[in-house]
Parts: C-alpha cells; structure tokens; sequence
C-alpha cells in the first residue's frame, strides 16, 4: 500500500487530501479556513484593490489539515500507517508573494513588520499594482516583445514583478528589507524541507514562467538591462532571486525532523516542487494533449498541454505558454475567465428578489427549476460575461458587463440563464482560439463547484461548447494534483501511471444537444459581434441587427 | 359658477376630474383601476405582445368616477350642483380599438366572444401587429408617401390600420363580425350622447389623425385603392367608417336621460368629442408655441404646438403631425418614449432584492436616497431605454433594453438610475430632433407620477435635457385638459381663456446644474452612439471606447 498527500492552498483556506495511489480513493481530508482578516484576507478600506494575507495561517493550517487527514485515514483503515505516505505535494494560489528576509523569515512574521500590510503576503487577487503592470506591458512591448508572447500579451498588475515594483514605489522600507520574495507555492515546500534561506528555495517552473517572465530561451528571468530599464533596485534584486526552476515531479527537498513530529509523517518523506492550484488541478482532473481541463468556480482556469517536440506558435490572449509548468515535456496553455461564478453570486446577491427564496441557494435552486424546459434563445437576452474585465482572450480588465434583449417581462432567472450563456461563450471563445493556433481540444474535463451542482449550467455549456463535458469524480483535483505530484517526487510511481490510478470521473457526460447547438451557434455569432466590437480597436460592423435577431430567435424558440 | 368634469381613461384605471372653472381649483377626483386581468390588462403567456383590455370596466368606471367626483364637491362645497356642470371632456389611451358589432355593441360584450382576446379592446401598447405595420409601412413608402411623412415614416404596431388589419389575419371570424372599429376614445362620447350606432360615432381628428392616417389633404382615410393593395377587406371595411373628423373643442352630443341618471348630472349637458390623454394632457399643461408639454407616465408622451400658418417641415421620426390634433388652429407634433415609468416598475418588480424595502414604494424611496450625493457619470453605467420599442426617433418596436458598464460591485440603485438617465437620454434625443426641424423648445412643463413624486429624476432631467422643467400644480392634467374641452364643447368659454383659469404650476423649477450638465454631454455622446449603433441600419463606427470612457469618467466623478 502507498498514499501520497497533496495541500491546496486557496484563497480563503487550505484542505488537504489523502489518497490511496493504487485507486484514487480518498482516505482523509480537512478544511482549515485562514483566521485572519476577512475570510482570510487583510484589505484596507481605503483601497478596494489591496489584498494581504498573513503567513501564519499557511503554518498554522498545515498542522490542522495534514494531522487531520491522518487521523481521518487511520479511522476508515485500521492498517493505516503514516509511513506509507510517499510523498507530499502542495499547490496554492498564485502570484502570490511573501517579502522575506535574508533568513528566509516572512517580515510579516518579524516583530519589525507584523503589523505593515505591505510586509505581509500579496494574494493573486491583489490589485494595486495596474499602473506598475501598465508600465511593464509598455517596456516589454517596446524592448522585449518575447517576454509578452508568452503571456498573451499583457503583463497583469497580480504578478510577481508588478507587485514587488508597486512594494518598492509605496514602501520603500519593505522592500529594502526584504532580501528576497517567495512565491507561496515555492516558500511551504522550502519550509517542509528546511530549504528557506532564500539562495536555498527550489523555485517552480510554474510561478517563474507564468509570473516572472521566466523562461529558458531568454536564460531565465527577465535580463538586467530590461529591469532596470523600469527601476534599477528591481535589476538589483534579480541578483538574489534564482537561474532555475523546477517541474513539479521534481523532488524539492525532504521532511525536516521537525516539520516530520508536527505532522506525525516519518522525517525524509518527499516533498515535490510546489505549483499553482489550477495547475495542479489540471493534472488531477487527468490533463493530457487533446483534454482541457477547466476549473470552474468564482473564476475559472482552462489548461491544456501540448508536447514540445511539436510546433506551437504563441497563442494571442492566453495568460501564459510555459514548458514543464503543468505536464514534464509539455508546454503549460494556461488560459480564464475573470469571472464566472462570482458573476453568478453578484446576481444573486444583488439582483434576484426574495421571490426566488429567503437564501442565496434557494434563490439558484429555484431559479433553475424556472429555467428547466427552456429552450436557447428563449429568453431573448445576450450578454457579455466581462463584469471584472476580460482575462482571455482580450486580457483586458477595463471592460465591463453587458446586458440586452430586455423587455417589460424579462424575469430574474432569464437574465441568470444570459449570463449562465455568457461566461459558456467566453468560455467557448477561448478553445476556438487553442484551436486556430492548432491546440486540440477532444474533451472537457471539468470540477468546481458549478461543475458538480449545476446541471443546467453544465448542459448549457455543453450545448454551446459543442464538446461532451465530463466532471471529475473528486470534488478536490488541485488537491489530488498536488497528491500525484508528492507521489512522483518520491521516484517511485510516474505521473502517468499516478493519472491513470487516481483520476476518476462521474457516470454523467453532459453531451451536446444537436438542436440545441444549432441555436447557440447562431447566438454565439451575436455574442461574437458584441466581443469583438466592445472588445478590439480592429472591430467594424454593424449592430442594428442584433436585437431584431434576439427577437426572431425568441419568437422561433417560444412558438 | 361653472363647472366641468374631465374623464381621463389610463392603462391600468380611470379617474375623474371635477374643476371649478374660474381658478382650476379641483373639487372632486375618484380613480377605478379596471378589475379584469393584471392591472386591467388581459395578456397571453404565450405572447407578451398581445395587451388587451375589458370594455365594461370603461363603463363600470364612468358610473363610480362621476358619482365619485360629485359626491366630492358636494361635500367641499354645500351648495355644489351637479346641473352646473357646462361640459364633460373625455379623454383614453390610443391606438385603443373596440371592434363592435352593427348596433354598435362592443363584440366582447356580446355572449359569442365573451371569451375572446382578439374580440376585446386592442390596447395601445400591443404589439401583436408589427408584421402588419411593416407591410403598411412598406406599401406606404412605395405608393402613398405623403401618409408617411406625417407619422415619422413609419406606421406603427400600435396603430389603427395595423391593429384590424390583424385581428383579420389572426382571427378572421372576430373581423368579420365587427361591423366597424371605434377608438376609446370616441366610444365612450358616443355611448354616452346615444350615437353608438357606428354610423353616428362622432370621431375625434385626434385619433384618427394620429392613427388611422386621416387627414383632409388627401380626403380623410386612406384611399381605398391603397387599402385594398394591403388586403381587399380593410377596403371594404372603410365604407363603413367614417368621412369626417372633428377637434375636442366641438360637442360631440349630449347626455342621455340613461346617462344622466346613472351619472347624477342633467340630461343635455355638452359631451366633447374625444381625444387622447396626452394631448388634452397637453392643454391640461398649458402647452402653446415653444412649450413642450411632456407627460411623465408609464410611457411618456411629448407634445407640442405650432400655427398652421406657418411653414413646417415633415419631422422624421416624430410620432404624428396632425391639423387640430391638440389645438384648434395648429399642428399638434406628438412625440414620446414606448416606456419610461414601465421600465423602472419592470426594475423595482423583477430585480430589486428586498433588502431595499418590502413594497415597491419603499424600495423606489430607499433606492433614490442611496442615490443622494451621486454625481453623473458616478455608476459606470449606460442603458438603453427600449425595454419596450423606441417610439421617437427611431419609431421601430423592434429594439430592446440594454445595459453595460456593470461590475461585480454593481447595485440595485446604480442600475436604477442608469435606467433614469437612458430614459432622460432618450427624451433629449426627441427634443433635438424637435429643434432641428425649426420647431422651438423654450420650456418644458411636465406632469405625471414622476415628476411630482420623484425629485431625484427630475434633477438628472434637467442635468441632461439643459432646460429648466416645470411641473404641472394639477397631478391630473389630462383629466384637467379633458376638463377644459368638455367646457369649452358647451360653448360658453375659449380654450385660452379656460387654460389662463386652470393651468397653475408648482412653486420648484428644477435648473441644470452647469457641472453636472457637462458630464452628461459626455454621457450622451456614449449613449447616441449606442443609440444610433443598436437601432440604425446606417450607423458606423468603433465601439472599444465606450467601457473604458465609462470608467474613466467613473473613475474622476468617484475621486
């Protein structure tokens, strides 16, 4: 018997998961939401844009979760023995930042910095950066056009160089002190491992190609000429970042003998490079060429692989094509929505009457049993799934929501049922564009919340994505990504062979419904024209068609 | 002393008016909402074009609104007496067509279609007829522009000719029994003086100049030649309609002894000839040359006055130029939105949560004092008031509602006013093609729910219209203005002079704010753009702006 354990650390909280390597089954899981802040977020009220998270609670939540699990493990199998768990993997969120010192010390956990905002970790969905990003996208477009091909053309105000430069223009005193910055993902296995001080940490392929413009064909990071082109101290700090990073299936180190006691798992126990959730995710959802691996929740993460032994030409709008960031041997397409379930919950929450129910699940209960029977079209709405701008493929986040097809009758669940349409066709948009850059894309694999509850949504999706969509059969893949990956650190089982073992799906297929397609292709042209004439400069056309299709569309589909 | 009762018939109620003639003052006022359907309003799941009506709730309110207002007065004034009364004026909605049967009887009266939608009152705001509108349109264009010309260039939905002429496709049984079709408005004049038979029917040239394409130019109704180039029915149809049509300044008859008993007023007194609400609204407001009299409502309807004497252009767009239609001795030039009030009641109805309050009162109240401080421009956001149609400039029902700029921040009372300003947009946008074709606009007198209630519309009103706005002191100047022509029929008084007596207005004049005026501008040239974009075949031009432009100028109104 062998078990590995993967962490995923997510915006709110971390869990873990404790899976049974010859067949996937889950033998223990614990959720432990981070104390701090707001559900786990420090934000300042002055600034809607800024979002902090303290160390601490990562530390303080491995003990719980990991401790958990085995407990959990040891209840279900009395033959249970931690010593049979090869491996640990952790995925977390990301860019998201920890400032440390020359120790490797979070300065958010010295006495000097514990109360500084800016000393604490910068999660992805901090925003505060945008004018240093904007200044990034502008230099790299005029000296270093590789640097964006590879990240779809926009550098984005949540990465690593557009917030260390943002730490350093507002707070000078943290980012002197900081000698170095740590991605999450790279920092928790660096603390597993013993390997913190900072010339130590094993970076991930991950973070470093997806974030910080990392990439072998250009020697690494971004040159030193080019940095300091923005700022000289940023060139300087280069200097204490790093010249490699690792693939995954990497091992970064072993369990410390302290961190083997605090966790009750044997002391050498292997610990994998650490990567982002979604990325991870890919992999327990079972990513391989042809399948793309979609995470649907608040926002939603598409990736896909594609072998690079073959020709792959840079995809316009796709944040990130980075080799080893998902799969060893494979280019990493990373590729999302903005926003797609919270578009749902800022409906609900702002939007949808009592009349649908007392609570926000009531509400989406009930207006999905209003919906059921409809037809597409039905409705005669079209909208656009922009409302926190567009990250694939325009990546562009000064766009905005749209609405029309509104009559004197529309009703709430009509307009859920548009915007349910709306992020399917982002969603859509987005493989058509793999697709003309020559990425297949066979199947959907999906998990997430929305893609477990939501039957309406996923038959949507279905009917507009042409495609059959499966739902992985774990409710936790970037925890089960995380564990496949712990398992390979350990030498002992490759990631294929791990995939095929622990990767299962549920019996439901959502297949596309042919007359059902029909009509969203019609809609997905109206949609097109919306995109792409709020959305590019290149746009010509005309509109006054628009509406008067919705109409026909409406009159046909309700006859 | 001298009295007179106006008679106002709404969508959704009816209500009288008892006004001394000497100052305005108002002695007795009662409101019957209609009991059948929803609000008075008989609709089919199966189509939200079709809006029908029951012509017995129009004689069940007569009785309860007189004997109402009489009974008011009698109270306010011990020596009231009903048989000084000079005049009853009458004013509906139209289009609102009552097909009726050779002894005049409304067919859905009649025990065979009791039950038949097609064979009930054809509501102004239905719909159902836009294939047949276009038809006319279109025959019109070729062979008879000049009817064109005087109704904006496109003959609406709404309309007379369409309505029969669909109920004739539809429901060929309910057109063949219809001996003949009668306006609302010159129904109730004629049940009222005994000439219901359809040959006596004394018809308003307000009607069916407005609706039925009737004008002396070309000797009344459409000629039968182009009638019967539509369908040889409508043809024939027309010999037993009528040839003359008359201005509500002239008696249309006098009440019967039946009438008298069940209204409590005598027998003989002058009954005027009918007309619409917002044009005898109009003179309820006080409108002359340069004055337009805008009547806030559900829709809005927008009238203004200008000599026969003088040269005057065909305004495209414009709903309707008619000889006498408001003022004997003028054209009257009828504009208006398809929904304005009815958009906010689909708002506060369908997607305003209850966290704003528990009745619709109450959520409208709380969302307008979230709004208190606002600055334009200070949501992000752009609408399109087309929830139902576009009846100015665009004169096309085809069109629906649209809304962008939407975050994942956005609220209820954001939207809200969103939806005010697209509808103040929308009365701009009718105002300057007013002035383009020579026709002055120095003030605007406004009345309505609207305008006397909600302070918070009538400021963005004037932000964006650049005009200081008046409102009416009377909150019931359609009634007032049906008032005036019902005394002015009798003969012993001129409309001026009875308008100089009656038309007081409110102490608030609400100014343009010059700063606020200067972001609307701004706003307005976004919104022309999508105005012209969504619902011209001719418009081009870029879109990608428009987004970013909300949110630059979100951003400044915000700082």
């Amino acid at each position: 018997m062998s078990y590995a354990i993967g962490l995923d650390y997510g915006t709110n909280s971390c869990r873990s998961l404790l899976v049974d390597l010859e067949n996937g089954e889950e033998l223990g899981s614990v959720v432990f939401p981070y104390p701090s802040g707001e559900l786990g977020i420090l934000t300042d009220a002055a600034d809607p844009h800024v979002a902090r998270q303290n160390p601490q609670d990562y530390l303080d939540g491995m003990v719980t979760i990991v401790n958990g699990a085995i407990a959990q493990a040891k209840e279900k199998r009395a033959d249970f023995d931690p010593s049979q768990i090869i491996g640990i993997g952790i995925d977390t969120t990301g860019s998201t930042l920890i400032p440390v010192n020359e120790a490797g010390t979070p300065l958010a956990l010295t006495p000097e910095f514990s109360v500084n905002l800016n000393a604490h970790v910068w999660l992805w969905k901090d925003h505060t950066a945008h004018e240093e990003a904007g200044r990034i996208t502008e230099q790299a477009a005029q000296d270093r056009p590789q640097y964006l091909a590879k990240c779809g053309g926009t550098y984005s105000s949540e990465w690593w160089w557009s917030k260390i430069w943002r730490c350093k223009n507002i707070d000078p005193a943290v980012f002197k002190a900081a000698y170095s910055w740590v991605e999450h993902c790279d920092w928790l296995p660096a603390v597993l491992t013993g390997n913190d001080k900072p010339e130590d940490v094993v970076r991930g392929i991950c973070a470093a190609g997806h974030k910080a413009m990392f990439c072998e064909e250009w020697g690494g990071l971004p040159d030193k000429e080019f940095l300091a082109s923005l700022d000289p101290l940023l060139a300087e700090l280069r200097d204490r970042l790093y010249e490699r990073a690792h693939t995954a299936d990497v091992k970064a180190g072993e369990l410390t003998c302290e961190w083997a006691e605090k966790l009750g798992i044997p002391a050498g126990t292997a610990v994998a490079v650490g990567a982002f959730d979604c990325h991870m995710g890919a992999v327990g959802l079972g990513v391989k060429e042809g399948t793309l691996a979609k995470i649907l929740g608040t926002s939603t993460c598409d990736i896909t692989v594609y072998p690079i032994d073959k020709d792959l030409a840079d995809i316009p709008g796709v944040c990130g094509i980075v080799n080893g960031s998902v799969l060893p041997g494979c280019y990493g397409i990373e590729a999302g929505q903005s926003a797609v379930g919270d578009i749902f919950l800022w409906f609900v929450n702002h939007l949808v009457p009592d009349s649908y129910g007392a609570t926000q699940d009531e509400k989406f209960i009930n207006m999905e049993r209003e919906l059921a029977g409809g037809k597409p079209g039905d409705t005669g709405l079209l909208a656009l799934d922009w409302n926190n701008g567009n990250r694939t493929i325009l990546t562009d986040v000064r766009l905005s929501g749209l609405i029309l097809g509104q009559t004197l009758h529309t009703k709430a669940h009509e307009i859920y049922k548009a915007l349910i349409e709306a992020t399917a066709f982002g969603a859509l948009t987005i493989i058509k564009r793999m697709e003309e850059y020559g990425v297949p894309v066979n199947e959907v694999i999906n998990t997430g919340g929305l893609a477990v509850k939501n039957a309406t949504l996923m038959q949507i999706y279905a009917d507009i994505i042409g495609k059959p969509l499966k739902v992985a059969a774990s409710d936790q893949t970037c925890a089960l990504g995380a564990a496949i990956f712990g398992a390979t650190s350990s030498g002992k089982i490759s990631i294929v062979e791990a995939q095929e073992k622990c990767c299962r799906m549920r019996d439901v297929v959502y297949e596309p419904i042919p007359e059902n397609q029909k009509v969203y292709e019609e809609l997905y042209q109206l949609y097109r024209t919306l995109h792409d004439g709020f959305g590019t400069a290149e746009w010509s056309g005309t509109l006054d068609h628009i509406m008067k299709d919705l109409i026909d569309i409406r009159q046909k589909q309700r006859a």
